[in-house]
């Protein structure tokens, strides 16, 4: 049985580059062809020579007959490229923010640009499987979540659906730089943020109306208000998010335990754990850690979440998404633990 | 004229060794004695190489002739080491908590230790010079705030007493690794903490009755709530604040801008400044950094601070209360800019 | 066919732990048993929360039944737990330095204790492949080679054997903390470490004899002198070596490369790089990276080399031994990329 | 008794900025204006938010009238724009490497640019205080050092002058990322540099032809072949230099320590400590620290040296060049203890 042959588009970039790790050792899928821009006609192990094993030619288009895309090129970038292989009903996962908004004015507010194939949103699927895995299964469209709201809506999903917290919550993340992309900036350089941190997007930040909209659908009444602060951290891979709501129900720690349990009983990669959990826990492997806590006090529910933002936060729910939309096992390519310390 | 002489019980610590680099500085006051307790015997240069310019022989018990005394020693050991010397009324800074509360029963609880000398309590005066700087000029025992408070109580006091905000408020704070203390324990060994991050505390910090207590004080119903999530981050020193608090009011951001500068407009060292601070522009100077920021779509006030926890956050704070109660400059040995990058 | 039952004797240090995340993604063994002296009774995950997915009791001695063993004890106490299963013809491989060094006195006299076992030690091969494949196909003992000479062995043998170089050579290692295992230690605190560097062990460092024994053992003339200085650096893991050694005969850059590239040509993890190796780019894989480079002016062959100190410095090259041992593919287990950045 | 009015070309590097830091707190010195190319028209607290205390407006020229001049501009545009201040009499202190060379067409081979103002090398003094304090005294050029040939030129000098060396030394240098200035490139970027470690410049460094100028002066047979090799370690500053010669006679350590000791006796920033020295004891201050260590087996000579390359590597050897050229107390604004932790 021969195997899915697997496209990536912008390899260059941090999600790129993870993809091309993750699938090199996948057991049913082979990666047969990676793009850049600047960097065609260089091979992939120049450009990241910890992809040595996994070395081919970077080209400015995919030219190998490919039966699965990923792109991770930047918003509106991505959707005129992707659009092509849509439109021939080759299944894509988009890293980009293109198709994760279902509401069309909120996208072109947010990103400031006009979404160069808006007929296709309806038809793309949120990726967050723990959400959504059965409509996953059936598209050939999907949006791969942004980093902040991965472990943002993980982190509240239960007790929003639940109903047990007001509906105006605050995410408080705390990002691994490697979230800003590879990039030369200066004020992304190692002098610049070593030893430092600061907060970020006071004035609003583009994670922001996914956390909305995907917790809202939650709600019983429709509407989840965020404060969302994201703040950079000085380590390489990791967000650490630290969620705050008012409970507005009375309810034990050992309730809130069962709630978070059960809700993600079957799920392979969101675990709740029985400490708080520590970025690093995650460091390369598709987890998202997550840990409910009564503050009775305050009547407050904390809840905080971990995972490595270029794998659960990018390539590898990008994988769990391709694993799902081609009926292979969910965890393919994605057993191995993380790399601690 | 004859200088000060100082003395610091228990220099072996980061707060202890940043006294002395401070006060090596100091052109009006002399370092005269350093205690330790394994340490005794030693020159302070053999323990900390950096300050080979300051050093001096450490001795178990302070054995000159002084005229002021910080103890950086832990609680209960503090005051019970310092009772005699406030006995004698030679005025002194507590770096450990032992003085902060005002409520016995909440020190005894948080602490879980009877206090040594709970007699003096009442005379000791909350070291915030931003808040009490009369009173401390006034006292011979001065209750140096914990790092973390510091820079809540900063950053919430204008909004609170000016009453603009609802009270219950969120303080998530990012920690560097040095406010754990000069300590052997696998926990904070650096393969541990290394681009790593985690929350903590969560079932209570003892920080948090300092907050409590402060921004109690300054709101006209008498009683803030505080929730406090400290976290551990991978940097040295430096402490970054996020707080949270609902708006109780309609105000605008330059409303609050103005509240906040003149709340600060004469301090030397509590800053507003005009974009979100990093904590590397405290690095080693006395200053906490303060941005006030209005969500609108939210109705939320969030405030973040920046400072140096071994500097605002302890030592530096230490010698501006000392400044203060000695009359001299209160900026004295407290110029250096902060080192950056 | 079942797999290979497998041990691991002290899974609580950094090797250890490194074993059991290897060993867990091991296509064809499975461990069955891990202990512990302090953490005996806890669960591996409790210890160690990125290994979840592993976990197992943690018991004080082996009580399975076994086909294998590993022992990532302390010097010492790792021969005497060896003991018995090597008595009884059960496979291991010692991780600590027991049966490195070839010679008793030089052993007993760097590590200043009597040997347990000395009669073992003749049987026992040098666990590094490249040099000692055929031999480690048939021995049932291998010492696991010191991580500092993994790489300076794999950097100089080239050179050596083919006699280009004088024979008094430089090692210049620069070693991630995570080499200074899992100790409680104020010298080892995050504080102390972070962005500094320094160097240590000008006195002697116990990897001496073993970069000796092995270089002097390929050179014509018996004899290699090591002058090795090894250096901290903050980062969590690592090895970046710098070798020098006056070239004795007029080469050129080509030559070298070619004599490299030949030496390693069949090997799967010692790799000749065509750009100087960042220790990052072995992050959790077991490579190790060798970029030879000759100073023309100066007459000096300088080769840097590059590994994870945990994989192919300890538990990475301890699985690639066992693989050897039990006849299967070399690479099982080993072939996952680095996780980068 | 006026201040000395002193301008800074290029304050928007990382040696301006840390120039303005240190001549901020000056005693006898006033900073009155510092020039920037794309940041003019900015406040400097724009730029550098830490030098909020020290702002000014940058300009695009000096435009006050000014008693001394630092240039940080990079080499060529730095000898072109210091050229009428120098034609002025104005004294100078050039952070560049123009007037570091004596050597004409060693300077364009290395530096690939024609000399701007060649007639001015002649007159140009090496800013090494503790090799040429007397020449420095009576010049109005000075030349600063470039940041790694300071620590290895103190490192070797006391040996080679005493001639108990061999004349070709190995410097191997590991350096904070602060050295690479403050630049926007992918490779500089946090992600990359973080927790990783790598040498480069193997096929040749600037910085070497200062070196052997500087050690062969010193040598009674006028020689001295340097092999350098520098390393990115992942630190913000600090250089921590390792070099190696073969001893030429049988000296003790005993003998070697009291060389060092003698040669730098009067020196107030270069010193000889007892242990081996951690960059981060220098941290913000402009101490060179050196330790030699005599290897009997293998009769070698190691010296360690540890300094801040932004200090003592660039702006405070600056501002202790312009104390001795103006006669002022040499250490005059350098007196601040490193910032440790």
């Amino acid at each position: 049985m021969s195997s899915t042959r697997v496209g990536i588009i912008n390899v260059t970039g941090y999600a790129g580059s993870e993809l091309a790790r993750i699938l090199h050792n996948h057991p049913e899928v082979e990666l047969v062809s990676v793009t850049g821009r600047s960097a065609a006609g260089k091979q992939l192990s120049e450009v990241f020579p910890h992809l040595r094993e996994a070395s081919m030619t970077i080209t400015s288009e995919i030219e190998e007959s490919v039966d699965f895309v990923f792109s991770a090129l930047p918003h509106a970038a991505s959707a005129e490229k992707l659009a092509p292989y849509i439109d021939k009903g080759v299944p894509v996962v988009d890293i980009s923010a293109d198709f994760r908004l279902k509401d069309l004015p909120t996208y072109e507010r947010w990103y400031k640009v006009e979404h160069p194939c808006p007929h296709h949103i309806e038809t793309a699927v949120y990726g967050l499987p723990e959400l959504h895995r059965s409509e996953i299964r059936q598209t050939k469209l999907v949006a791969n979540p942004g980093c902040f709201p991965t472990g943002t809506v993980l982190a509240m999903a239960p007790a929003v659906q639940a109903g047990i917290v007001q509906t105006d919550v605050i995410s408080d993340c705390k990002s691994g730089i490697s979230g800003a992309g590879r990039s030369a900036a200066v004020e992304y350089g190692f002098s610049e943020l070593n030893d430092n941190m600061s907060a970020y997007g006071l004035r609003g930040h583009r994670h922001l109306p996914e956390m909305t909209q995907e917790l809202s659908a939650l709600s019983s009444n429709g509407n989840v208000s965020v404060t969302f602060v994201p703040h950079l951290a000085p380590m390489t891979r990791g967000i650490l998010g630290t969620h705050y709501a008012k409970l507005s129900k009375d309810v034990t720690q050992a309730e809130v335990d069962e709630m978070f349990r059960e809700f993600y009983a079957d799920e392979p990669f969101a675990r709740v754990v029985p400490a708080p959990p520590a970025t690093k826990q995650t460091w390369g492997s598709n987890d998202c850690l997550l840990y409910p806590s009564v503050n009775n006090e305050t009547g407050m529910l904390i809840v905080i979440s971990a995972l490595d933002n270029l794998v659960k936060g990018a390539a590898g729910a990008g994988v769990q998404n391709m694993n799902i939309m081609l009926g292979l096992e969910e965890t393919a390519g994605l057993k191995g633990l993380p790399v601690y310390p």
